[in-house]
């Protein structure tokens, strides 16, 4: 539970980084707005977790730290050069890691687990990067390859930093405690991977 | 009034970009979230003074509109290349721009004024840069020239855009309505340059 809170609250700060930044390569004030607005209420969920964390006596940063590396790592590698490849990154790994913490907050408590759904409620940012991507893919369908080949650099890199959280056994014990055996695991990462899968087409992309 | 707002609403957005880019040069985990704490702090009077502008049935967008192009350029012709530069920045502008309001904000009504003043509530932002720009200076002497420089770089790029805002009439006018004359700007501009050293003071660099 420390674990998956630990996870969830680095994760949330750093796409409130992420969001912010990348507000400054929007194309419009209104778009500028608009990510602000999102990056505002990812930390909201931040300091949600950081408080839940609070009261159960840990200490946030420590919760946080096995995981402050892969999760760096994987934004300093998959930087985005320009405003869309930011939406498609946002859309594809938000969702992915969202979907994660939907597989194990199902195994929680009933009181943890509806902190975690709460934090991971969309916070618009999904029919916002949809809206944005194919009416860039309509006025340019040359896009859609770059943007499709963008994507896949961007599971292949998160699966690589998974890989390494998960050589630390202890953070990867603490993370799937309540997930029974390899083949759970493996049906996880198999729905994960469908869903990723529809959400790519709802760009217009090929997965 | 509407200009005043439309000025006061980019600032605060452009600070909360810049203070969430900042938060990924942060040293530690815990200024990290500081930093974050306090951009989500004036994205919320960014929201404040959004809210208001609806409020008096005026759009967003154009009462920012005269300030864009100024203020974007200052960023980018300010853009700190570490931590301390950025925390120096933040603190050196923030207030130069936050003592430029307060001149203004004392000519208006009683209920625009108080909001404002509200929006301009230091974050807590102040102490923060203030302790970890002495505390770097004291441990390396060498940088308070360096940072010294910059803020006299700062304050430089800062009059060029203002003169750049000036010489849009308009704008102007609709700034400083309330200032009686060029006597009367050139006392605003003593004072706030008076606090601006005051505050180099504290940081324990020369003005």
């Amino acid at each position: 539970m420390v674990d998956l809170l630990g996870l969830l609250a680095f994760g949330e700060l750093t796409a409130f980084e992420r969001m912010a930044t990348d507000a400054r390569m929007a194309p419009t004030l209104a778009d500028k707005i608009e990510l602000g607005r999102m990056a505002a209420a990812e930390f909201a969920h931040f300091e949600a977790i950081g408080n839940e964390l609070h009261r159960l006596g840990v200490d946030l940063e420590q919760a946080m730290a096995p995981f402050v590396s892969a999760l760096t790592a994987f934004h300093n590698l998959t930087a985005p050069s320009d405003w869309l490849e930011s939406l498609v990154k946002a859309y594809v790994g938000d969702n992915i890691a969202a979907d994660f913490y939907r597989e194990i907050a199902g195994r929680l408590e009933p009181e943890p687990r509806s902190l975690v759904l709460s934090v991971l409620a969309d916070t618009g940012h999904a029919a916002f990067a949809v809206e944005r991507v194919r009416a860039a893919i309509a006025s340019n369908p040359v896009m859609a390859g770059r943007l499709a080949l963008w994507a896949r650099r961007l599971v292949g890199e998160a699966l690589t930093q998974a890989q390494r959280v998960a050589a630390d056994r202890d953070a990867l014990t603490g993370l799937l405690a309540g997930v029974g055996d390899l083949e759970e695991i493996a049906e996880i990462f198999n729905r994960i991977m469908a869903a990723h899968r529809q959400r790519m087409a709802a760009l217009g992309l090929s997965a």
